[in-house]
């Protein structure tokens, strides 16, 4: 293991923790395919023996829901009179999609450059491991902490986490604290510390449109049967208007938003993260205010016809549709307006199912918090200069749970726009994955003697 | 071995060529399938070992397209003056498709009542087989032929037979004929033999759209970057009208097409095929017009996203786009006319290329020839009633450069609509089957003495 360049004042850590976090990046535990069920579990295994290894001996897996990924939880309550913050973040990860697009393999954790290049390695593995090590090196230095700190590490983010809401209702005694940090999110760009004010929320959803009983000879009925996969075609189009607005009955009636200080600057840096060359989108607003302060509708998977082309008419289609929620659109009424809109538009001939799989609140981020403003000192120390506070385009409905139970979010995220998270060549930059355990242990000894 | 029910006076036949059947179905000759190349070569070698068992010495494989499958040759020229006629179809298959769909495995023929399932049981290497065990039978008989024979298999007509017109020109010695009698078609249904006066040309296309350099979260840029997924639906939307018409420019300005005989009785049988309720297309044709006499444009497969949803904007899209052609469109107009209309209706944010695979004329068949007549003499021998003459919706590109050479294409198919040709749980019809093979001897012999 070779010492990252940025760091080579910190011998001990650069040394300790790559060496474990390889550990954990290596463990495929891709949340959203069954056959890897048992590397979520076994990613949880790991995080519990390693948070036992740095001092917090109650570390323990928790089941969740029935037939899905176990939950990490473990505390550190040994400073009575201070307040209690919980450390959240997930450690399952998005399938990596064909090895063809990576240049190292997606599970062997690999350095090239300052990056350490992995499935999960930004989102959210590297990430929660900068909160354990920042407690682990705080633990070790003084074999205290300097606040009370509970832990709960999820395994189902990336599916959206069903049944979290239910979960964090029935552990509310392990989880109960004042603030939740959670470092899942993104700065603006490097050296630009950034605390997030805002997640949307999400509705999840499935169209399913079936046609003849069995594929059957494009040749022999083409022409004579109504076709799914041109059928889903029509229904998707008409999501959007021409002009790039969601076209649901009732999308934008209750949604609150004003232009950002930023209008003028962030576009270029949206951009150049997404790898396209122009922007697109509802009218009036800029690229970094389409994909944050404002709704959006995103077809994330169309299938029809299998992988093979066949000279066949397909059975049936399926499109994954997905809402983003700004303040105040109600998932419900949004997951209701999409099926209207389905209803309203589906060609005739077929027949057409929605399936709703998820629906997630947005969440509001207090600024005033004396969590809140612990964390923007301590960004403040390490970078020396003041976070800049943005909404984030993202969902997590872990923190959507925790704030709907009074829980205060904390959003400190370290991500880079060019970590590449949910693509092929995920990687961590590790410059600022050292200064994100500094700045999150200056956060802990804020907070810890804010009260 | 089970003889099948419909055929007990016939022991000697349904011994031997079932079982010879099923080893040529074994064989998963899938030519859409890059790993089953050598299975298609291994059926072709098969089949020439099958014909050179049966009495055709010179049967042979020869190369066609470079990288492509092999070809099968043969010949039995011992009747001067006497007619020759060249059988042709083909020995590969479509992909099967999922395995759940299928009752038994597609590629371990099994018996179930009169029909044997497995992939090709119908198209078309049962009813290939069928020509050869007519053959054999006359052989094995008379120990000669009435007439000369040649014979023509390829390997790649489930992938519209690329560069089979090069071929066709190349070996035009070896495929010399005054008429090609090809079994690749199908009955109106059981008891109705049927001859094919037309089949429908064919352009084959790739609609590609390409937007952001690799996926991108669908949280962080959802709302702000154009979506090749939704950008391809709406192109793929706009290829029909609302009303079912095919919306390319001039699609339908060449078109001859009159009203059938048959416009009240067969869309019950059509939609019954094709395991629909109701009909769907161009408004004033009925489904057996549309699917045959009319042209049409088929979607097959969609494909965004990759087979697991995943929370991701997708970098690209595709769709195979299929056009099927009536007299007297010309494909390579109406491949341009494709590429207009999706460059007039592509988004502007993404990139859009149409990459044409394939493009087949129509072809119409003379009913006046001798073949012909000695074809429709030899139905109406075995089923006891004349044949019908039918125009099919389906392509066969063999056919196509055969006719473009002045040989005179003879469609005698013995397909079922209840094969399922294309789909799951394909089978062939035993008794069928049987009838074929007379009706295939009484051909040659009627033919043969024709001149």
């Amino acid at each position: 293991v070779r010492a990252p360049a940025a760091c080579p004042e910190r011998p001990a850590r650069s040394r300790r923790w790559l060496a474990d976090l390889r550990e954990l990046l290596a463990i495929p535990s891709i949340s959203g395919e069954r056959r890897h069920l048992a590397d979520v579990g076994a990613a949880a295994d790991w995080l519990v023996h390693h948070l036992r290894s740095i001092g917090l001996a109650d570390a323990r897996t928790v089941a969740g829901r029935p037939g899905g990924s176990p939950h990490v939880l473990a505390s550190w309550l040994a400073a009575p009179g201070r307040p209690t913050v919980l450390l959240h973040g997930h450690f399952d990860v998005q399938a990596p999609g064909p090895q063809s697009s990576w240049s190292s393999h997606p599970f062997v954790p690999t350095l090239r450059g300052e990056r350490l290049y992995a499935r999960g390695a930004s989102d959210d593995k590297g990430q929660l491991f900068a909160a354990v090590t920042a407690l682990g090196e705080l633990l070790a230095r003084d074999g205290r902490l300097p606040l009370n700190v509970r832990v709960w590490f999820e395994g189902e983010e990336e599916i959206g986490s069903p049944g979290v809401d239910a979960f964090v209702e029935r552990e509310r005694a392990s989880i109960r604290a004042d603030a939740a940090l959670v470092a899942d999110t993104q700065m603006l760009e490097e050296g630009r510390p950034t605390i997030v004010t805002g997640l949307r929320g999400l509705v999840s959803a499935d169209v399913v449109v079936s046609g003849p009983r069995r594929d059957v000879h494009s040749g022999l009925f083409g022409g004579a049967v109504a076709n799914p996969a041109e059928a889903l075609a029509t229904i998707v189009a008409a999501l959007h208007d021409p002009a790039g607005r969601v076209d649901l009955p009732g999308f934008y009636r209750t949604v609150r938003s004003a232009p950002t200080s930023r209008r003028a600057e962030d576009d270029p840096t949206v951009l150049s993260a997404a790898g396209v060359d122009v922007s697109w989108g509802e009218p009036g607003w800029t690229a970094d205010e389409r994909r944050s302060i404002r709704p959006a509708l995103i077809v994330t998977t169309i299938a029809a016809g299998g992988r093979q082309p066949r000279a066949a008419i397909p059975a049936r289609a399926i499109a994954r549709v997905t809402l983003r929620l700004v303040p105040d659109q109600d998932p419900l009424a949004m997951a209701s307006a999409l099926v209207a809109r389905v209803r309203e538009v589906a060609p005739p001939a077929v027949r057409v199912r929605v399936v709703t799989r998820a629906a997630v609140p947005p969440v509001v981020v207090r600024c005033d918090h004396p969590a809140v403003m612990a964390a923007a000192g301590a960004l403040r120390d390490v970078w020396q200069r003041p976070p800049e506070f943005v909404r984030s385009g993202g969902t997590i409905p872990g923190v959507a749970a925790l704030a709907a139970r009074g829980i205060q979010p904390v959003l400190v995220g370290f991500g880079l726009p060019a970590d590449a998270i949910h693509g092929a060549q995920e990687s961590l930059h590790l410059p600022t994955f050292s200064r994100a355990v500094d700045a999150l242990q200056r956060f802990l000894v804020r907070y810890g003697g804010s009260s």
